[in-house]
């Protein structure tokens, strides 16, 4: 009854040559790996030494060849990037073949481009390695949550960042310094912008997004920042008040006013984040990730591990493609698709626009050190009905008071329209931070 | 295309009206959920009053009826208890019928039949709310690490226990006046032997080990101590020393140098635990549930949330129905399955006997407070080659001194033989408590 599956690989970097190990070391892992044969491998290099032992006349340097090898039924896509990624991935869902990707970039940008042909080819497109590297997260989301209302799906879905916001908070260390640091060690890349400046993560809360609330999401309008501002003495003064600060990613469905269009209204945003320290979030630390889905009437569940790497992503992309498998034994009549495992959309989703985001803030200000600029700091944020949880002063001196506020959850809008008034204060000299808080 | 597909429910308490209610109102959840039918519903009782509508015509207090019902296609059993429920399971498999079920007693003891029959007979038997509550812990184990050898699964899968535990804690409080608040509030059973004995949890780690490490478990040769023993005073010493204490069940393969056969040794255990207080599993609090996976080449990752309550549960056991409706998407030839989600056992598993586990231990000595007790305690352990990472006497006073020592990692053998050495010395009055470590 079994059926022995042919498996092309595109790309044999870290991801690739860790998916080559699994397949070529069956034993003491699922049966079903041993029914899986490595038919073909695109490589750049024909020469270059790796972890892995490749038959030569396995390999190729052409791409095409791979998707086109009559004997290869399932394509794994570990190249990166978007280009040539996108059109191979389209060029095997066109031939019939079910496609398996760890490209979170391609996916956040073309995903429906790709969902649709691949829904009308009868073939899947399996991501589960594009977000959180080996954590099971996607299928949970597709076969495991269907029966929820997801309200909310939040996490630190970014390992390099969460690397050098633990350093900063354990070290008290500068972000400068640390990030050299991970540089040196291998967890941020020469140009670390997209890790950094939170692109990264937005791509992939756009994916988890599109999953649990069941409609694509438009990637270039997530509202982003990163870590490369913060500023070590933010972190202390979170410390000091009980929270940590992670890189968050969050979506959620809110109550919008702005119009009557039918479709989900969700707010979606990158940015650094106070977490209290008793939230589960908040020990998550190093470059590990962990992703919270909030649901009615599950609760509240997290995910968490290892966000990256060889052997965890190649975990992730290995359990699809067993998935694929499994599903072909059934020998189903051709084009037929499990609708979980394909995760077609099934309603439309909107981002609201950034003021209708409503959350709790911390902000900082640097101020003149004189009586009364507390009480006019408040009476600011009161004009606007934003309500405060606290007020702290720390560190008054010559060079002046440096002033740090918690908010309870406002609308950005208001937000902004209280520290516009309260920057033209003539006491405050500028307003030094502004981040998200849980 | 889409197939319309019969429920049966078996049971309209907690677990079974949060599958109704899921059934009942689709809005806002997965598509494929307003696909499916309660046809049919089993209750005790027909006119108490109940939390969801469900037409009195449906209802019927012979659960053969629902099983036998040619509308039903699935039976989901929420009645719990070993009888009736197994025969009612068995008979639905022979009617061709696939089962979702919430019942960790009879799948941890009769797991290996149902399944055989499942599997002779083509369907599926389900059983994500056996385990976890609302976390998604099955499912992920069959379908999202298949591709990994499997070291270790541990965790806190009891919530009763941890409720009373983190309560002990953070209060320093008696175990019999949390236990009766736990009762009050309805977190603990009238009688609450099967939780706080440990048997829960033990029916849980033996289903989790099954799945993850492919062949059946003995579930009665599971050594078992729950926490009804446990003084406030070793918790009050684990918080001193950094440590939180849980129950946690553990399955880890090990290296068995006992006999020669081909079966995976492993070591399974349910038992109060200390953990370290940077460990993933020790921010784990109240009733909440979390499970630690540990895998080759995955490495560590955890699932946490809510382990009961009928909206979790049910939000599971809604789940399990919804991957059994996908795959029916598909019209396959009947009598096929996908071997992933069907989870048939691939290897034969045997438990190692208690004196060959090995693990860090705490021990708690009363002891009389003399000069040279300390050493000779000492001594006693290196004379077993237990090597000590930390000896430390509380309290001493006219009662005497408490002497605490956590070893390093050692056979269950040799710390029993110390013990009984250890308390043969004149100076030593009792074993008072002994607990593992992490």
């Amino acid at each position: 009854m079994a059926t022995r599956i042919g498996i092309g690989l595109l790309g044999l970097g870290t991801v690739g040559a860790g998916v080559a190990t699994i397949l070529t070391s069956p034993e003491g892992r699922h049966p079903l790996i041993a029914e899986l044969d490595l038919v073909r491998v695109a490589v750049r290099d024909l020469n270059r030494s790796r972890p892995v032992a490749i038959p030569q006349e396995k390999l190729t340097t052409d791409p095409e060849a791979v998707v086109d090898d009559p004997e290869v039924q399932v394509v794994v896509e570990v190249m990166g990037g978007i280009e040539p990624a996108r059109t191979l991935i389209m060029r095997a869902i066109a031939a019939g073949k079910s496609v398996v990707t760890a490209n979170k970039a391609v996916i956040a940008r073309h995903g429906e481009e790709i969902a649709s042909a691949a829904a009308a080819a009868g073939v899947y497109v399996l991501i589960e390695a594009a977000v959180g590297g080996g954590i099971p997260i996607i299928e949970p989301l597709k076969q495991s949550l269907g029966s929820n209302r997801i309200n909310r799906v939040s996490g630190i879905i970014n390992g390099t960042t969460n690397y050098i916001l633990s350093r900063m908070a354990d070290e008290g260390a500068d972000y400068f310094a640390v990030l050299k640091d991970a540089q040196d060690l291998g967890y941020a890349e020469a140009d670390p912008a997209a890790d950094v400046e939170g692109h990264d993560a937005a791509d992939k809360i756009a994916i988890l997004s599109g999953l649990a609330f069941g409609g694509p999401i438009d990637r270039d309008a997530i509202p982003t920042s990163g870590i490369s501002n913060l500023q070590s003495k933010d972190v202390d003064y979170a410390t000091q008040l009980g929270y940590g600060v992670k890189l968050l990613a969050i979506a959620e469905r809110i109550e919008s006013s702005s119009d009557a269009s039918p479709a989900l209204p969700l707010a979606v945003r990158v940015q650094p984040t106070l977490v209290p320290k008793e939230h589960p979030l908040a020990g998550v630390h190093g470059v590990n990730n962990a992703i919270l889905v909030e649901g009615d009437p599950v609760g509240r569940v997290m995910f968490y591990g290892p966000g990256a790497g060889s052997g965890p992503t190649a975990s992730a992309v290995v359990a699809d493609i067993l998935n694929i498998a499994g599903i072909r034994q059934l020998n189903a009549a051709p084009g037929g698709l499990d609708p979980l495992l394909a995760a077609s959309s099934w309603r439309a989703c909107r981002l609201v626009q950034g003021g209708e985001i409503r959350q709790r803030n911390y902000v900082r200000f640097n101020t003149d050190d004189a009586p009364g600029v507390i009480g006019r700091i408040g009476s600011c944020f009161g004009d606007q009905q934003v309500s405060i949880q606290s007020i702290v002063q720390f560190d008054a001196s010559d060079e002046g008071a440096e002033i740090v506020v918690i908010t309870h959850e406002v609308s950005s809008g208001a937000m902004q329209k209280a520290l516009s008034a309260i920057t033209a204060l003539p006491e405050v000299r500028l307003l030094a931070s502004h981040l998200g808080c849980l």
